[in-house]
Parts: C-alpha cells; sequence; structure tokens
C-alpha cells in the first residue's frame, strides 16, 4: 500500500508531489463515501483525536471534526481560552498532558508560526497543522488545490492568481507552494503594502493589474480580507479595495473566457467579491467546503495508517 | 405511514393539528424509549444534525442534543459567539458553508424574528426553530402541550391561562397557537404594558385579575420574567410583579380545586411561583423537561424521515 | 462482586479503605484497556452522564470525558458561563432539570466547599465530586495514590510529603485522607500563612524545612502555586517562593537517595520544580494524567454498578 513520506502535516513546504496525489487519491474515495447515505466508515474506531485550538475558527474546526466523526475516530475538543495554557503553562506541557490520556493525533491551530513544527519535534504524536500564524494552512490549500483537480481536470499547467493580501496569509503561502508542486503556474496580485518582501523568492510572478491578472489566469483565488490589517492610507473604506482588487460580474463577463472563482471564505460580500460573482457557476466555493471534509478525512487516514504500523 | 405536511419546523402557525398529533403518538413511543435502561434507538445513524445557537440557551440545546443522540444522530454544534458570523458574514453564507459539509438538518436559535422562515427560503435543508426572537419557540409549545394532554388526558376542551410578560414571550404566542389548534380554550394574564397590541386578533380574552383566570383555568402556564424587561415604574422590583402576577400555595389552596402548573423554566422561585408550589404535586415543571426530549426526538425522527424520501 | 460502599463520591472523607481497593483493582483492569489498540469498553451504553462544570477545568474536564467516552457512555457537558445559572437559577434547579432528561450520573465542579453534598442530598443521581472550592477533589487523591502504588509497590508505610500551598489545596486534603486511610505516613511543608489552622487536627506533621522534609520522604507531591494566592510581603515574586519551597536538580541529587516526584499539574516550571526534575526519571506527573483516566472510569463504573441494580 501507498503511504505518505511523512508523519505529520506541517506544511505543504515539507510534503512531495506524490503525497499530495496520494491524498487526492484517497480524498476520492472519502468524497463518494459522504455522498453516501450513511457518510460513514468504521476505519478509525481506534484512534482518538485531540482538536487543539488556540485561535478561533469554527468551520475549520467542524471540517476537521466532521471529518474525524466520519472515520468513527474518537474527538475530544480542547479550547486555548478555557485552558490552563492561561495558567501560564507551556505548550509542551499542555500537549504532553493531553497526550498521557491516550491520544493519538493533534490537530492544532495557533498563532505561531512553527508552533506546529516546534511540537512535532517535541511530543510524541501525529501532528496536524490547522493553521500557524501567517506560516502555513495545509489542508486549505490540499482542498484547494484539489476543487481545481476536480472542476479543470487536474491541476499541471493552470494558471492560478492569487488575489488579495498576501503578506499576512497563510492560506496564500500554503497554496503557492501546493500549486507549485503540483505544476501550476502561479501570480499574485495586490496591493505593494500587503506583499511579502521575499515573493520573488517563492518563484511567483507579481501582477499588480487585477484585469490583467484575471485575463491570464484559468482560476482566481480570492483571499479575504482583514480589515484590521488594510492600509488605512490606501484604502480608507473597503470600498476603496473592492474598486482595486474586488470581482464584480461586469468585469468577470467582460474577460470572455470562463475562470473559476475561489474563495477561503467567509466572504465580505462586495469586497472580495461582490454576492453575484460568489453565487455565479463560476464559483467553486461551497464545492471547496465540501472537498475540505474529504481532503481532511483522507489527511487523517493516511496518518493515522502510519501510526498503526 | 402518516407523514407531517411541513419539511420544517418553524413554527406552530405553520403546521396542522394533525401534524400535532402525529408529533404526539410518535412522543408517546420516544418517551417509552428513553425510560429503557437502553434509551436509545439506531433511526438516524444516516443523519448529520448541526445546532446552531446565535443565542445562548443552554437547557434547550442540552434538550435537542440529548434528542438527537439517542436517536444515533451524528451531532456538531456550531456557537455564534465564537463563529464567523462575528468576522460579518450572512446567515445565508454561514448555514450554506454547514451544509456543504453534508449536514441534513440545522436546529437554529436566534434573536431575530423571522429568521428559520427566511433561512428556509434560503437554504437546502430542513430547519427547525429552536426559537427565532419574540415570534415563536414551537418544540416549547409543543412540550407544553403534550405535557397537558399526558397530565388531563387531553388539550382539547381545556382551560388554559397564560401569565406574564406575553408581549416578549416566544413561548406565549407558540402556546396560543398550539392550544387553539388542540381545541384549548386560551386566556392571557399580565399587566396591560406586558400584553401585545394584537392580543385580540389572537382569539384569546385577556383576564387582567390572576385570582379568576386562575378560577377559570384547568392549567396555568407561569412565563419567566425577565428583569431586563420589567417596567420600572409598574414594578420597581420583582417584589411588586411576585405580589400581583405571582402564585404561592396560599392562593392555590384558596381555590377549592385543582389546577395544573407549568412553566418554561428557568423558574425566579419566589417571582411566578413561589418555591413550594414549584415543588408541589401540582407542578408539573420537570415533566415538562422530561417530554421536551421525547418530543424534540419526534420532531426530528419525522423531519428525518422526509429528508430520506 | 465487591461494590462501593457508597453511591456517590463526594470525597475521599467518605470512603472506606476497602473502596479505595476497589477503586485501585477496578482502575488496573481498565488500564490495561486504555493501552489496547482499541480503547473502549461497551459496558456503559445504558448510561449518560452529564459534566457540570461552575469553574473551568480544562485537563480534569477531558480526563472525565475521554474515561466516560472509553466506557461508552453518552455525555453531554454543561458549562456555567453559557448557562442558566447566570439567570439566577439555583443549583437544584438546575440539576433536577439535566436529570429529567434522564441523565443517571453528575459530575461537578463548584466553586463552593460541600457543594457536592449539598446536591447529593438534594437530587436523585449519582453524584461525582471534580473539585468543591478548597475542599475536596478525591479523584485527584485517588490517582495520585494509585500512582504511588503502581511506582513503589505499595502505599502502606510510604512517606509522603505534600509541599506548598496546603490551605487553599483540595488536592492536600484529599491526598491527605487518602493516603492515612491506605497506611502511609503523610507530612506537610510548605509557608506557615499557607498551612490551615486545623493541620493538626488532620493527623499530619508540618516540616518546614523543604531538605528535612524531601531526606525524610519516599514520595513529594509538588503543589501548584496560585500566584494570585501567595502573600505578597513573604515572595514578593515566584523566585522567592521557588528559593525556598522549589525543587531544583541539584537539590534533588544532593539526598542520596531517589525519591518520586508528583505534581498535579499545571506546572510552574522554574517555580514548584525545576524544567530537569518535570522531566527527570524519578518524576511521575505524566503518569499521574494517564493513570487519571484509569482511575476516573473505575470510580464511574463502579458507581454505575450500583444505579443499575
Amino acid at each position: 500500500m501507498k503511504e505518505l513520506s511523512v508523519n505529520h502535516l506541517l506544511g505543504i513546504k515539507y510534503i512531495t508531489e506524490e503525497d499530495i496525489q496520494l491524498i487526492f487519491e484517497t480524498a476520492d474515495h472519502f468524497k463518494e463515501v459522504i455522498n453516501r447515505p450513511i457518510k460513514k466508515v468504521p476505519s478509525l474506531r481506534d484512534i482518538t483525536i485531540a482538536n487543539i485550538f488556540f485561535e478561533n475558527s469554527t468551520r475549520t474546526k467542524l471540517s476537521f471534526e466532521l471529518a474525524q466523526k466520519r472515520l468513527s475516530a474518537d474527538v475530544v475538543n480542547f479550547a486555548a481560552s478555557s485552558s490552563s495554557v492561561t495558567k501560564g503553562e507551556t505548550l509542551i506541557d499542555t500537549v504532553n498532558n493531553i497526550l498521557s490520556m491516550k491520544v493519538d493525533m493533534v490537530v492544532m491551530r495557533h498563532s505561531s508560526p512553527g508552533a506546529a513544527v516546534f511540537l512535532s519535534k517535541n511530543v510524541n504524536a501525529s501532528i496536524v497543522n490547522a493553521g500557524d500564524g501567517a506560516h502555513e494552512h495545509p489542508t486549505q490549500a490540499l482542498l484547494d488545490a484539489y476543487t481545481i483537480r476536480e472542476k479543470l481536470g487536474d491541476v499541471a499547467g493552470k494558471k492560478v492568481v492569487i488575489v488579495g493580501d498576501i503578506l499576512h496569509s497563510r492560506v496564500a503561502l500554503s497554496n503557492i507552494y501546493a500549486l507549485q508542486k503540483l505544476g501550476a503556474q502561479v501570480k499574485v496580485c495586490g496591493p505593494n503594502t500587503l506583499l511579502p518582501k521575499y515573493i520573488n523568492e517563492l518563484g511567483v510572478t507579481v501582477e499588480p493589474n487585477l484585469r490583467k491578472a484575471l485575463e491570464w489566469c484559468d482560476v482566481a483565488n480570492m483571499l479575504r480580507v482583514q480589515n484590521e490589517r488594510l492600509d488605512m492610507s490606501y484604502f480608507p473604506t473597503t470600498r476603496e479595495y473592492a474598486m482595486q482588487y474586488g470581482v464584480d460580474k461586469q468585469l468577470l463577463d467582460s474577460l470572455n473566457k470562463e475562470i473559476v472563482i475561489m474563495h477561503p471564505g467567509p466572504i465580505n460580500r462586495g469586497v472580495e467579491i461582490t454576492s453575484d460573482v460568489a453565487d455565479s457557476k463560476q464559483s467553486v466555493i461551497l464545492e471547496q467546503v465540501e472537498n475540505g471534509v474529504a481532503v481532511r478525512m483522507a489527511v487523517i487516514y493516511l496518518l493515522a495508517s502510519k501510526i498503526k504500523q
């Protein structure tokens, strides 16, 4: 049986193209499962998983939890706000304590870049990074690439533009790694103040003009605007942002070709995209959410197979 | 097999007497189930239900959750405080996202009257209204009527008075609809400032005097006082309210007949009713709570049957 | 079959040595279960347990929840912050409501000493005290004693010193009761201001000098320092506390014998013990956490056996 080259999913940076393809093939199976009347398999009845979220994230947590329950794993949730972390305990102590209760896998979201890597070196469990600061959000990138593959047949050779706040986005970074490993061409489009300085080292091209970017691409991944991170001197309100970097139906129709519109959610309707774009046939936003459960089932299943050996 | 005339439980206003009777017959069966040593049935192993509570409600949520678990449904909980709703997402987007994760039914509490109806028109899932603002709280009315039926043999022909803050109470409105559909006579009793202007259009009589109301009725449903909603010029403290609209043992004993005392909980002991009344044999308050689980099992089971078709 | 002499676990004060030994023998079995590939038994499929936590406690709650799930019990959680308790409901009403939903057992943490005893006298369910103010924390004492038995073969005849804030510690009080019932000798060591006045009535000796205490003992149980409870005139910072009552590797190595180091967690590394002590082979801190699940499974299993009769 094929297996992952890694024992953890810490970031797309640390996995191979073969790993990604194996995750996709496994997700194909689970996508079929979750569309059956009985959406569950008994595969992981012997696995206990702790979801440890040091940052709020209802959607990602819900998606992981459903993925785990549909694999029949035992699930415990640990929210940092109500935890002994606020009593000054170290991250390693917290996690070691949870592991001593015979937990096999930890899904963790943390505000510090590198928290997942640090943890994987210091505790004895399989770690899934559910977002570590502005660093990586690997399952989001996997579900995004899986959705492109589903919609366009393949990721290799496709042209993808990522639009918006690249600087603060773990979604952007993980997407760039995943798309490049799968052979896509990637451009980014956003205000200069929201591009990281090392952007050229990532092997992506910057296209400052949104129309040109859209004319070039097959897929546009519209990142969520975090109001508090917009530079007020450039964008006094989100309306100014929308005028330069938002996509409306008129712009989309003027392209004379069909591009796929993606968004990691939650959408600010009227900012990154207008409602008619979000709800149009070109949008695959709800497919992304559906695929998220299947892809996370695949990741957890494949990592659990390595634990059981 | 008999089935509901609706695909959602949005309010008592929208269902028929036959629907209510079918829910009661089904609840009879589930009440027997939850009194067995093994309190579960495997009926809904193929159904995933999301409890989406935009307002806190520990008891109602606990009752729904137990009902779902005893039907063997998969349950995910979504609390609005920790959700992307606070990031400005629309209600439809939030729910559509959850549904994309292959959720079949949504139990929702929301502060806006009409939120459940609005949702049912815009998303593709069965909706159960667990309270929408001051509008309806249909499962509460069903469990109240079920408890009257259990205690008095039937609801038809019975005289029920609802006491307290009718204006702000979804419990009152849903109760009025349910009791009337089942053939009971309904009076309301409360301060003028806490009666809705449209009260006469509902076909109920106002009886301002509590003693007269109690002398007339078979059942008194004592609504919970929300301190923050009392008009301070009429009731400077809850003591003044209790003197006019509270029931104590002395008043109850002076009636020279036995009436049934109900309360949707949580009780303010010494305000709506005194402790000796709450704990008396005439009180069916804990029966209401017990019946709540059976009635909610019935509602969920019957709606799920329609999904599976 | 042997059974407990009690229907509740309210405190170590209320159980016999035979009860403790029965819990330990049962925990031996469950410790073996949770180290199997499938860490579950179907024993309590017919039991519903409510965890009612009026104080935050992520670790204890997680340990109870895992214990319950591994016994296949149905579990509902009730956190006081989001509850009707904040609406002024009495403790008895809250719990009676939950019990009316056919809940068989209540695990409760509460800030008031005596809350568990009070509840056991007023509601009809098996109560497990998960900590009541500064009074008792019986499952912590059981897992501590179980860990000593595991490490040293027996508790009888062993010398145990409890170090730190004895005054505010339910862990200390429950440990003193458990260790004495099992035949251990107990000393306490801590600042005078953090010793209860009735300490001598408990039959324990005070040893003010930490070195002497460690030279005497087989086991040192290092209580957690609650910063907010330190007397600032004695200990302006935790550094001063650590100098007098903290254990570092140098002190441990200078004893010329091996003692067992325990801590109920979460550790303030560098205060009660240094990191090299916490992570040393003499520390059984993570064993305590692991044993906590097995011991709680035993307590719940044995109490549930009495319900079913």
